[in-house]
């Protein structure tokens, strides 16, 4: 199961998203083209996936919803639950941290830091705001091992480089910077301006044509 | 030169994004292999794409950056530059609202909308949030085409629906939604969500091995 590539796993990420919205419909099944529906992907890529990880039954009226989500969750999540500090207490630290809580019990948002002391003792959904001078003492001490990264860029990779230094064995770079990490360190790197220009490109080229 | 696939158009991006930072460092040449290294990436690719674009010269110090740099803002940006509305002004819109002020020239975010009331008239870096009573009639006055949603999940489809209506070509889907739009307007979607749990799957893979 360790063994999904990292599409699979964006997918059955995406699949319990929907699947949580679609239980609070009041509804217990579901049809695998009815998921497929939601996300805009075809039936036989779902009934792929979910083969993939394994163990549910396809009943008349479909998957069983909670039966799904709990099997993605046990694929996805780890036991223990993994714990998470956004490091930058801007719009879009601040931005992770509400969309973050309470949506998913196995990552707990612990701590946000930023080097504005204005900040510090500010909260989010409960989320304190710490000085970037614990930064370390703090991630050891909670034994946080994510780190989602909205620094400025001109601190940015020397922010990775304390994060690492810490423990931290998964960064999120929401920064302009591309980052490197040692082995053993898994790295995703998200830029908006990226996909705004993306966006930009192709509606000029449609508009060109 | 609008045959570019969505990969290249990234990088493209991406290395303007270095070269922009680069040049403020009073460097005026770049050799390939450099540029790919601020990218993590194999000079042989920065060259592939450069020559994909074509038109730079490789002196003996390497690239011009200035040249390079207007090179990329001619294949991707629209000489008219293009306008660009934010939608929902919680913590995320005003996160892109902020991050885009003034960093490009060509992308120009004009209007901000959310529902509630208390929000209209604030501003981000000189970007005023407007009702969102208003969508239409302001996106159309200011010949907007670009959206970027930031809204929540249960009004997502709706507000995507009204600004297809209304004439955007290009969405930027932020919400935890995913989304249809018919053909002639192009969607970007990412969720943070999803990036995550990308993050936390790979460090409990790690841990396990």
């Amino acid at each position: 199961m360790n063994n999904l590539p990292g599409k699979t796993v964006e997918r059955l990420s995406a699949y319990r998203r929907v699947l949580l919205i679609y239980l609070t419909k009041g509804r217990d099944h579901i049809f695998s083209h009815d998921l497929a529906k939601l996300l805009y992907i075809t039936a036989v890529q779902v009934r792929r996936d979910v083969m993939l990880i394994g163990n549910i039954g396809m009943h008349k009226n479909g998957y069983n919803v909670k039966e799904l989500i709990a099997r993605i969750g046990e694929v996805l999540d780890s036991k223990e639950g993994q714990k998470v500090a956004v490091v930058g207490f801007g719009y879009l630290g601040k931005a992770i941290t509400g969309y973050f809580a309470g949506k998913r019990s196995k990552l707990i948002v612990l701590a946000s830091f930023d080097i504005n002391t204005k900040k510090v003792g500010a909260k989010v959904n409960g989320v304190k705001c710490f000085h970037i001078n614990h930064l370390e003492t703090i991630i050891r001490n909670k034994k946080i091992t994510i780190a989602i990264l909205t620094v400025p860029p001109d601190v940015a990779t020397e922010v990775t480089n304390r994060l690492v230094e810490a423990g931290i064995k998964g960064i999120l770079n929401f920064t302009t910077v591309p980052l490197k990490v040692p082995q053993g360190v898994y790295l995703e790197e998200y830029d908006m301006i990226t996909s705004v220009e993306k966006v930009a490109f192709f509606v000029k080229k449609n508009d060109e044509e």
